[in-house]
């Protein structure tokens, strides 16, 4: 997606070999015109596929998934962390390692809005090294629900992310793959 | 706004007095299309009144807020609970009170995305006893930036947040304004 690609290059910033940071249109401050074409992009590549819900993880994931959630037109699930949680029962619960901030945390879906016969599409701002691609499907499981694929919005080919997904027969749709942040600059994949 | 109310009495579930649960489609779960109409609704009330930016907090705000932002066409900055950061400089900084809870937390704004010429509509998805709303306008006053007034999806009416706002001289726009969770039904402002 080339829209997306020319926002990274010009607001993106390269804080280190392995961290991209987007808070000026992702991760803190949303170009909601930006998120509309991203959810766009997700229904075009997941148009004919019967999905019924998408599943995302709060709090990046949710402005892409609500768009293609709007265009799919299916509900949106966003996994919230569990200390956010008010009620605790009849849950299905993962744990997500994150790489960055080196914590353990846990998510959590209501087994009240996902159910067996739902086909999933996963959308998530970033995959990495896919430890929460990996969480939200593992709660996919626990509902007996089936997957379409994960939509992505920035894969860090570098990393093993995608193909451990890939390795576990899952399709993954990324928008824009960054090969490298070295030198401080972006590099995409072709 | 109607098709909100009738969300309300069909999806929502009262828990106490004090607490209604809309995680059917607010807070957990997400209704695409109910966002893109809570976000025009938003952009009807404030569409003159010169509005650059909408700060909302994450995780449940963000999808009314950026529905809101697509229509009129400004960025929707959320502000992010101080825990979730991986970077701590150059930040405002507020705290708020959990009622629900009983804890306190801390979130911030990045200084470099809000400023003082901005004109901000701030979005949430309850008032409640005002705590969230108060900490994000402390957040906009530390950039110096001017409100429009806030947009709310729900208020409690039966709380104080409202009057403590309007008392300080903002505009609150609640689209749908509960009066009572008596008797485990919900009852709107008429």
């Amino acid at each position: 997606m080339e829209l997306l690609k020319e926002k990274i290059r010009t607001e993106g910033i390269v804080l280190s070999e392995q961290v991209l940071k987007v808070d000026a249109f992702l991760n803190h401050q949303i170009d909601p015109r930006l998120m509309q074409q991203i959810g766009h992009a997700f229904a075009e590549r997941f148009r004919d596929q019967g999905i019924t819900k998408i599943v995302t993880i709060e709090a990046s994931g949710i402005a892409p998934a609500v768009m293609a959630g709007l265009e799919l037109g299916v509900p949106v699930i966003f996994a919230r962390k569990y200390q956010s949680l008010t009620l605790r029962e009849n849950l299905y619960i993962s744990k997500v390692f994150s790489f960055t901030k080196q914590t353990e945390s846990t998510i959590a879906i209501s087994a009240k809005h996902l159910h067996a016969n739902d086909h999933v599409l996963v959308i998530d701002d970033f995959l990495a090294n896919g430890h929460a691609a990996k969480a939200l499907l593992d709660l996919i499981g626990q509902a007996g629900a089936s997957v379409a694929g994960l939509g992505i919005v920035i894969e860090k080919s570098f990393q093993e992310g995608r193909s451990l997904l890939e390795n576990e027969g899952y399709r993954v749709e990324s928008l824009a793959r960054v090969k490298s942040l070295k030198d401080g600059k972006v590099t995409f994949v072709d």
